[in-house]
């Protein structure tokens, strides 16, 4: 049995930050995954819906697949990370067998770029190393939320020749001196720079960007560190889930 | 006078690799303001060319401004780039007010997106600081040449949880230990991974990625750094310019 499995990168929310090659890739494809990941995101699934029904072909099937179980807080935290990856695999393996013909298109939507902090091709990794499917890969990159982030805010990542460091919220207090004149975070459900920044760094924060419901501040940490915290939590609360990013400079 | 400054991100070469947001972008542009950079950048012109004949409104205007001379070898490195992009705002000035009529729309293309390693932004800062003009500036994202990268190879940027560090040939010399997990190295004419890496550190090299001129090379650095140096000189000498970016992991 052979699948074309594809990989479609769709940008970080706004609609219309969808690429030709990815509305290619999307109006041949038999059957979508989607990975159900809990939790109370219906406006992303609202988008990802509107993004199919304009550019997907008729008849096209959506699969949801419920993420396994894992353990947040592990002991070991890469190897609960691969076993969690590796029961997506098993799961994932069941579906394409059932749900896709042979010579078929199976395709996974991304938000952003298929390679920053997301898991889909390592799902992809592992499905390739243990199912016994022969699988053509093919990835669309996508625009990333941090390219959404300057551009709402309309800033260049770096100063002149500056590197950039992309990290998490989790790895932030890491980042050694030296790296650390431009940072992107992600992932961060805490508000790590306010126990890393100094107070003269600057912070380029944004909500939901590129959608109707962006939020953009950007100033001194000690100005507007507060602010973040108390509009984060309130936009959280009245939507019922966010997506943030922010760029942090040193001074 | 009051003129909208767009600077649109058109993605890193591929045609298909532009937004939707891009193409709404380009439509009712009244000039095209074009940075002749001299040398021998014909291909990248004939697919700036082919954006604007499919995306651009019928009778748009583009202006090619030659750039100002610049000392690439300069005593203070900072200071030069400065007076460099203030020379650049004088002469884009004066473009704009002869050139565009009040209420209209001005636009730079730029490949890849605007953020990352492009001095749009700088010469738009420098315009809005220095100009008499009233200037409303947007920004559109555009996918990134590290996006375009990691898709054509099929890999995410980071293992699990891992930051990535974007830089330079020049900086890359510069990166702190505890920063180098994953690099992404643009602007490197010398290869100084060569100089740099370990040789069991992993090398993903692409050239004109996405293009149909696309050449991708991959594993340990003493495996494959002799031929991607020796293919890319070989590529530079029989096309005529280059454009590759590499992502180099530690082991």
């Amino acid at each position: 049995m052979r699948i074309t499995l594809r990989v479609i990168g769709i940008g970080p929310g706004n609609p219309r930050q969808i690429t030709l090659e990815a509305i290619d890739a999307l109006a041949d494809v038999d059957a979508f995954l989607v990975l159900d990941k809990g939790g109370d995101k219906h406006s992303l699934n609202a988008m990802r819906r509107d993004i199919l029904s304009r550019h997907a072909a008729e008849g096209h099937r959506v699969i949801e697949v419920v993420d396994p179980p894992r353990d947040r807080s592990p002991a070991d935290y890469d190897a609960e990370v691969r076993r969690w990856h590796a029961a997506r695999a098993a799961l994932f393996t069941d579906v394409l067998t059932h749900e896709v013909p042979d010579g078929g298109v199976a395709a996974f939507l991304v938000w952003g770029d298929p390679a920053l902090y997301d898991s889909t091709l390592r799902i992809v990794d592992d499905l390739t190393a243990h199912s016994a499917m022969s699988l053509d890969v093919e990835v669309i990159p996508g625009v990333t939320s941090a390219s959404a982030l300057t551009a709402a805010h309309r800033i260049a990542a770096n100063r002149i020749g500056e590197p950039i460091h992309i990290t998490t919220g989790r790895r932030l207090p890491d980042t050694p001196a030296g790296a650390d004149s431009n940072q992107i975070v992600m992932l961060d459900g805490d508000l790590a720079f306010r126990r890393t920044a100094d107070p003269d760094d600057h912070i380029w924060w944004g909500a939901y960007v590129g959608t109707d419901d962006e939020i953009l501040i950007s100033g001194r940490v000690a100005d507007v560190g507060d602010r973040i915290a108390a509009v984060r939590a309130e936009a959280r609360e009245r939507i019922g889930w966010i997506m943030d990013i922010y760029l942090l400079r040193k001074r």
